[in-house]
């Protein structure tokens, strides 16, 4: 079963999701690729519009809306993608608030700029059941596109709220722990469990000042090799959550 | 200082380098951008040619000889250079093998494909001093020029080896630890020091049979949330190697 193809104002209309801002304004996200469609379809997550070529929809637009699909040319696929190489299917879905239990293991991230990381840091907190995540506002957007991807679905599952970051660290009433230069080696720290942040730190300028005053718990994960100058921020937050919660 | 302005067949001579093949052929590979190029110099490694803008050679090329250092415009190093966005410099160097201690933690890789999984997991040995990675012969080149970046200098300070995998590691004659589905729970093994191989597979298809039949020790990172499919290679990567020798 093939949908009913797009008209060109249609297709001009959802081109503009392309634009962040559009997307924010409007309370939506894209999300692409037959993976990452097939994680939204099972997620119960409300779909606004779903655009995919001939093949997609054949397998899999069965159940839906026959107002929500629209059938797309792999020409027209690019003009929606956010991608270099689009894949199959492009959709529209709207945001929503997940649910999380209080009194668990929250996961605080300052300044986190780079896409790739931060879907890879959802990735790894969805690996090790951590639900919540507590970004400074100037964290890139979980709703990036390049975010959505390398996060493998956690943006679904994930509760992942902006805030005054240390505003949030010191009225937190939880110790916060925080990987620091001057922190304890990880071996002489015992793990937590739940009930505590775990604060990961900008790509290369770690923590920020303001951010550190709410540290409670200064960590250090030993530079045993001594020459690597630093360790990237989604493999660093991966050691720390596996050491506190593995 | 400057540099000699760069002639257009030197230019197109050097542009000849984008293909990894020339790299491969004559043992050479290209760094680019400041952080790179600081590391290049402090390493020793032999340098072939430095192309960059005015700007980076009057702060950096006092001491190079003449005849290695051309001035580029900007569009002259867009040419040459493997990225979207050029940084001020470009260097064609020699590959030198690194010696290494025997008796020490070696990193296996079976078949990792993405660049910058490759050059994150070289970074990540570097910061745990593992000097020693050993690769089956489709893992991505460390030469790549997004591994090389994504190393953060640890190409300089790391052998990798690329050969038969499970011919190898039957033959290693060290206890072989590899992730894998029906592990035991990493808490419940004991860290087995030096002497041994730590066995990271694809990205998506994990260890081979082939490969997983040398594997004395098979381990795994319990999926805590139960929701997420796999981890990301670098982050499983990182939290063996700080389980096992952090």
């Amino acid at each position: 079963m093939g949908g009913k193809m797009i008209s060109k104002n249609k297709l001009k209309e959802l081109a503009a999701y392309r634009q962040q801002k559009r997307c924010d304004e409007e309370g939506l996200f894209v999300v692409e690729g037959p993976k990452m469609a097939a994680e939204a379809l099972a997620s119960g997550v409300a779909i606004r519009t779903v655009c995919a070529v001939a093949e997609w929809l054949s397998a899999h637009a069965g159940g839906m809306a026959a107002d929500v699909v629209c059938e797309v040319s792999p020409a027209e696929l690019e003009r929606l993608s956010n991608f270099k190489t689009p894949n199959q299917v492009w959709m529209l879905v709207e945001r929503s608030e997940v649910s999380v239990e209080s009194g668990r293991l929250v996961l605080a991230l300052d300044r986190i700029q780079d896409p790739g990381n931060m879907g890879t840091i959802m990735r790894t907190a969805d690996w090790f059941g951590v639900r919540h995540i507590v970004c400074s506002a100037d964290t890139v957007s979980c709703f990036n596109p390049k975010v959505v991807q390398a996060s493998m679905g956690a943006v679904f599952r994930t509760r992942v709220d902006y805030v005054d970051l240390p505003q949030w660290l010191a009225a937190c009433g939880m110790p916060v722990y925080g990987a620091s230069l001057h922190g304890r080696p990880l071996g002489e720290v015992p793990a937590p469990g739940d009930n505590a942040v775990l604060l990961i730190g900008n790509e290369s300028r770690g923590i920020s000042p303001e951010a550190m005053t709410a540290v409670t718990h200064p960590i250090l994960i030993p530079n045993r090799g001594g020459t690597a100058e630093s360790l990237n921020a989604s493999v660093a937050a991966g050691i720390l959550l596996n050491y506190f919660i593995g």
